[in-house]
């Protein structure tokens, strides 16, 4: 704390007593959902708005005091942990809808917003915001994490929902990326850029996204198969013939048996695809005979069909309090989580091979996951005392990845890197991740950007 | 041409007489489809392998010779143009389709493969590759542009399409970008970077493309209404109610004429919309209706379908080549083009401007435009012996990127910034654009690739 001390006083000049170095505030922004562990931030502070924060990055860059950017704390590799120490932003209380234009299908809205915030926002207008991932997150969050969701195999991830952004640079500079017309060749695309850059090359002050219309008619359903090959074969089958699916989550026995004992459901305890259609009614019908078909063909057991608006909420918070209800399987367990995407056709191989894995390492873990678009998860659930069995988890999680990537796939599907995957950047990447070092000091040359993460450290 | 003599005898050691100075091939390698002139490169290549084009940068690299990226000559704001001479790099006869995956909707290309060659290769998988500028362009400059075309309203533009590259780095690096997943949230997103930067990045030597599956059913039409407003107030409310249209294309009277005597048809000479809607069967008519209610409460005077595959062909091909067959309503004559993409809510206040604007200009020129994402095209016929002419036409484009930028849209939604809209992007970008020249510093210290166009000049 003394080391940036100076620093925090010109910022205490800026924003008073909304800068804190009290222990349990920097407790709280020091916090991570999994196994990661950082001492905490030496301070937070909570701008309210722009130019406070454009002050304060001028600041910390002066007194080279590093900076993190901090949502609602969910994300899941460590991402704002302040290895180094610093300051911890804390973007909450910039929360407000600027506006909202159903003309044009977009919001303008600040980073402290989430994504549920919006939604409720959103409801009279027809329209809505479809990037969900498990948590409640802030739409800053999502966009410096490139987030996904259920959804994000019809709609896209924050990649495709973001427009533009405001960005707040390193020195304190103020730019403003993308437009709010729906294409641009105008120039290097900054706001993709900025999308899950992870904090590491400025922080996002202000978001414009694309909204889409509520469909007309929606369909859920439920369905289980024998085992879990045959489920993500119907998968793979599914999105190679082309049905426009809005979801189409696995969960493995498992998780439906922790989402059971969250939601109060009794499913069978087998693998199962939870399944979602959107669309005029006529297409929603024929959608859902199409993959009918296919899932009886993979030996896919009966639907069960969510028919209500209520079934259907019940259904999908269900799918996304999944890791927190798996997390209760093992009381006091901790969980090292995962997340890889592959190619359509390694899905299968990849899923069986991550199960394999778990099995032969003796951990008690779940395999879900966004499989339309080849993108699935794991939840291995440790003792955080008991070093061999991280060390197992680890191990696993890592195999995940290289399989992955061996296949052409990624070492992150939605979860980013973080502190858990920086090891494989140069795996996954080769000369690329230079090439990201040398982007990050062409824009952050002192490095008090989120420092420890994304990038490899300056030589 | 003296001036880089030691570059090009290395560059000959590499590739022989695939090096040219000859005089018609320069000339061949300097020349613009629009006003836009400037002197011939002093060399040309034709590299085979990304090891040539590794080891030809390298070298151009340590003579500080320049080296601009060249596929089909087709692009609309001399994006190609050697303004500082050099070396043009001709990519087409890096031409193979390296590998198509249809269970995993990919397809792996060299830079020089056209968007048509590479549609004839994927006819008998049962997939598509949507995007569609007016030309017959090669993959690689269409990525280097991000370019879009008649289908961006329904599958994206080149920034959608590309899902990983191979790009050769000044200095000679190779890098690859992106994975064969749908998505990742591994780093930077460099891929998009490189997309849409206009050769001043990088060499485009491979493209992992995103393909989609050929609908079921298709239908489109021509619908003729009494003016443009009318017209494209029929856009607005389409794209804002939300229906799924495939294509939905502006033409206005003049452009019909020259449509007219290109593909002998006979549509009056009146703005059209052309339409196309794809899907299911029960889509594409239900779809087919809501759009039709719209058009006629609109004031749309009746649809002519075009049933049969070889009908809908001939459609698009007329719509294709409507900027040749509109050079052709006055012989001789050269083209300013200029497009822009404003928000929905804006566009037709922005198309009836731009129409007034001409007129008052007392020009010929046609509006056609991609308008269900906001995108527009003034085609402006001058006299290339005629300087105040050529000074008239250019204050319209001006003016209508002035105008876009005001209302929140783009100075190009598609044609690039090339050397027509260098001067407008200090306006668009503001302390974005020096980003933009940080980006470039730290990629091309020496300024070699494609030097002069999108970002600022060293200071």
């Amino acid at each position: 704390m003394d080391s940036h001390a100076q620093a925090f006083d010109e910022i205490w000049a800026v924003i008073g007593d909304r800068l804190s170095t009290r222990q349990a505030d920097r407790d709280l922004h020091g916090q991570s959902e999994t196994w990661h562990r950082a001492p905490p931030p030496d301070a937070v502070a909570w701008p309210e708005t722009t130019s406070e924060v454009s002050a304060i990055l001028a600041i910390c860059n002066r007194h080279r005091c590093p900076v993190i950017g901090w949502g609602t704390g969910t994300s899941l590799e460590g991402h704002a942990l302040a290895t180094q120490g610093g300051l911890v932003l804390d973007m909450m209380r910039m929360n407000r809808v600027i506006e909202v234009r159903p003309e044009d299908r977009l919001a303008v809205v600040q980073p402290g917003v989430t994504r549920e915030a919006l939604n409720t926002d959103l409801r009279a207008t027809g329209l809505f915001f479809p990037i969900d991932p498990g948590a409640n997150a802030s739409l800053g969050g999502m966009a410096a994490t490139r987030a996904s969701g259920t959804m994000a195999v019809r709609y896209g991830t924050m990649r495709d929902a973001v427009l533009a952004l405001e960005v707040v640079l390193a020195d304190g500079r103020v730019i403003r990326t993308g437009t709010r017309a729906a294409k641009s060749s105008a120039g290097y695309d900054l706001t993709a850029l900025m999308v899950g850059s992870e904090g590491t090359l400025g922080i996002i002050t202000e978001l414009t996204l694309r909204l889409h219309g509520q469909p007309e008619d929606v369909a859920a359903a439920v369905c289980a198969f024998r085992t879990l090959d045959e489920a993500v074969a119907c998968v793979a089958m599914t999105m190679q013939i082309g049905i426009p699916m809005a979801r189409i989550e696995f969960l493995d026995s498992l998780a439906m048996r922790a989402v059971n004992q969250h939601a109060g459901s009794d499913h069978p305890e087998q693998p199962h695809l939870m399944v979602e259609f959107n669309g005029a009614p006529a297409t929603v019908r024929s959608d859902a005979e199409a993959f009918g078909e296919i899932a009886e063909e993979c030996g896919g057991q009966g639907f069960r069909w969510a028919t209500s608006p209520e079934d259907r909420k019940r259904l999908w918070e269900a799918r996304h309090a999944s890791y927190w209800a798996t997390l209760k399987l093992r009381p006091g367990a901790t969980g090292v989580v995962t997340d890889v995407c592959v190619p359509m056709s390694e899905l299968p191989a990849a899923v069986a091979a991550a199960a394999r894995d778990i099995a032969e390492a003796g951990i008690v873990g779940t395999i879900v996951g966004h499989v339309g678009d080849g993108n699935f998860h794991c939840l291995l659930l440790i003792d955080p005392q008991d070093a061999d069995e991280l060390a197992r988890a680890k191990a696993v999680a890592t195999e995940m990845s290289r399989r992955a990537l061996r296949v052409g796939g990624t070492v992150s599907g939605e979860h980013g890197i973080g502190l858990g995957k920086r090891g494989l950047m140069q795996e996954q990447h080769g000369e690329g991740w230079a090439v990201m070092a040398a982007l990050k000091q062409a824009l952050d040359p002192n490095g008090i950007l989120n420092p420890g993460k994304l990038v490899p450290d300056p030589a």
